[in-house]
């Protein structure tokens, strides 16, 4: 399936680095008969609890959908599941892994050594990086481009000198698991995670958020747009009933 | 996908109300290279945490699926999924339930009515239906023919009575979700059921136990035998690791 | 603690076979300073992970309560917990247990008998219970009185009757494990129920809610009105930002 | 309650950053008639499931406990709930919150300013900080007192100039959500825990192997000194039916 290379698609992290990679679907993306196998699920999953009439009765499964997510049926949503290859900063890692629901395999730093990657900001992303005076806990505020370039000066020299100090450690002899608590958390890990549906979308609805941090508001794009080709009436659904906030 | 009627395929359970149907995988069972791609993904996703040598080094992916297990490293089971349509006497939906990690889509019975179908014991179920002295939680024990259809005759009857009531009380005006409360809980209901291996591996492991109820042992050694064919290399590992005492 | 009858309290569910009873919290109901020890750790948990200085500036913690839960920062709820030992017919158990969060212990009809012990309506509860239409899943439709005489009638006999062929079929030798599937869904049992104040917040919205089904609701106003004295200021905000529909 | 001290403990963690404190229990430790409370509340939960005459035969309550838990009947652990507040690096919480069963809060660095606490092994950690061979995740193998030094000193080194560095951002302008991705993971966060008893088995099972890191297993033996005044029967059952293998 399709690997989305965030820095591809906006420009902004710097190199192929940061990837979120759809390993896998249950149901597929495959159309049939006006909805992909993937939104019908929903509805069978949907007719197997409300075997009545009402069901039966609403011909158009879009509407169904629409229906049964506004009124927070959200049984019928779990039984979609998606599997994720994700490469992100330790940082990030550490907001997404909050979401307790998913299945998480990551990369471990005891087992081997870790790849010279760091994500480093741009230039873009800088000159708004300032600390946020309303929202205390986000950037927004503009920075000069003085300001913004010392920043990426400083992120980038530490990132190098630091790998430095940790190939040294490993050179002398030292556990990794030991050797790796000086690298910072902008250094590159990577996971494959499993979760469905209905908690793919409470974990978009909050990172999709004009509160979250930037960074993992990109990764919350590229997995809606990924997601929105699998099960397009779904996501159609969310932005109507559950995420109405503007995203950016 | 294969639909398994227990009654068919154990001439007990008495009749086609009673089934486990694998109504999806993630990902397939297909053969390529050796492996399925459902015991490939356990594979995989090990080898993103443990990215070092040793995990490339062990080039026998089955060793490698047994070695996880043996180990405890359960994690990467969690990436294989499975969507199931069972069929079952209530009784047994409450024992099921408590496995509380699947995703659930359960017939509602104040939404419809249920069906006339109810779950009987055979006369061999029956013949060893007498209630076990050891294990207080179970039977075993042998019960006469004589008792045995006694014991049957009496299931019956007020199976058929107690839905003549049901029919009644709705047929006079009672509202579904009050008239229900007379029906006993060998009538059926039905799901889907998601889940991932890893618990599913645990779901087997307690209800293949001998002191499981007969009833939803049937319905355990379906699952194993359908999943089988899905993640074998995964099932054997289970078969030595996980689950040693005998199943009956 | 306090175990509330919820016969006595509200007139309706017939007699003291059906309570809720709140045997544990942590922490405390105690006043200190202005506010439940319960309440307090709520904001002792929001001040370790915003420890920064915005926390620290609302000097009304009753304020802060209402902030967190507004702005769904729900984690710190998750630190207070309760334990409930509660009595309830089968079927409000199947409801009740679908909410996977928490921790059950429940009664098994396989280990021990049953007692005598059935939900009956009252007539007060019959005469709105006849089916409703345009709520496919609830009731609240008008009946005569002589429709839900004969309705209280026969719910009564039927439970009175199979409670007799469940005892006469462990007279005869039979299992309790088979012998109980005759027994209709609004027998009793009875459960230890540990869960958190976030997840019980979830548990009340859906409970109270108007289509939840009307002997549920009186669970759920029971719970709430022995929650309100331990976390008074989170009940309160629940009632302003979650729960704001009307409960009958 | 009681705050332990790690390092005053065991003279290795350096100072009193790291430390484990019991904020809370339900029940709580106090004895009654020859049990703790904690301990009671198991025995109470599993009299309402198993609500028959084996359990009542048992009068030994402390041999009850260990036939649930031999017998893997853990659902009367988890009505046993504990709070802790844990000061702890940030790639020890990393492990940690693996444990996805848990309520945790942590500290936020979008909040706030992280403090400069800084994780520093001592001497007789680095002596056994090389990498283990045989064990590839591990440390172990003895390092020459002049490499141990070398490490000290590097950890050191790079712990004290990245948090120049960080602040330096800081009072540039660049948001601390930004700033903060310099910073290593051996700087101290800390957290909110809340966990139930089985939960915590767990936890213990895995976090006290030998395989585990060894600053995760000083945490893990702290917590099990403080749960084991709470439910001493409990820990005694979870020594000799859960926990078998030698800590270290």
């Amino acid at each position: 399936m399709n690997r989305e290379y965030i820095a591809q698609a906006h420009g902004v992290l710097g190199d192929e680095h940061s990837f979120v990679h759809l390993v896998d679907t249950m149901p597929s993306s495959e159309w049939n008969e006006g909805i992909t196998n993937a939104d019908r699920r929903i509805v069978e999953a949907a007719r197997v609890s409300i075997a009545g009439e009402e069901v039966r009765a609403v011909h158009d499964e879009k509407k169904l959908i629409q229906y049964l997510l506004k009124n927070k049926h959200t049984s019928p949503f779990e039984h979609v599941r998606f599997t994720f290859h994700v490469r992100l900063p330790i940082f990030i890692a550490r907001q997404w892994i909050r979401h307790r629901h998913g299945s998480f395999n990551e990369e471990s730093a005891r087992y081997g050594k870790l790849a010279n990657d760091f994500y480093i900001p741009t230039m873009a992303r800088m000159l708004k990086g300032g600390q946020a005076k309303k929202n205390k806990q986000g950037s927004g505020a503009e920075l000069s481009e003085q300001v913004a370039q010392y920043a990426i000066n400083q992120i980038t020299a530490e990132s190098v000198g630091t790998y430095n100090k940790y190939e040294a450690l490993l050179e002398a002899g030292v556990a990794r698991e030991i050797a790796r608590m000086v690298l910072p958390t902008n250094i590159y890990t990577q996971w494959f995670w499993t979760t469905d549906l209905w908690n793919l979308m409470h974990f978009l609805r909050l990172r999709l958020h004009t509160h979250a941090q930037w960074e993992v508001r990109q990764y919350a794009e590229a997995i809606l747009r990924q997601v929105s080709t699998i099960v397009p009436f779904a996501m159609e659904a969310f932005a109507l009933h559950i995420y109405s906030e503007e995203s950016s």
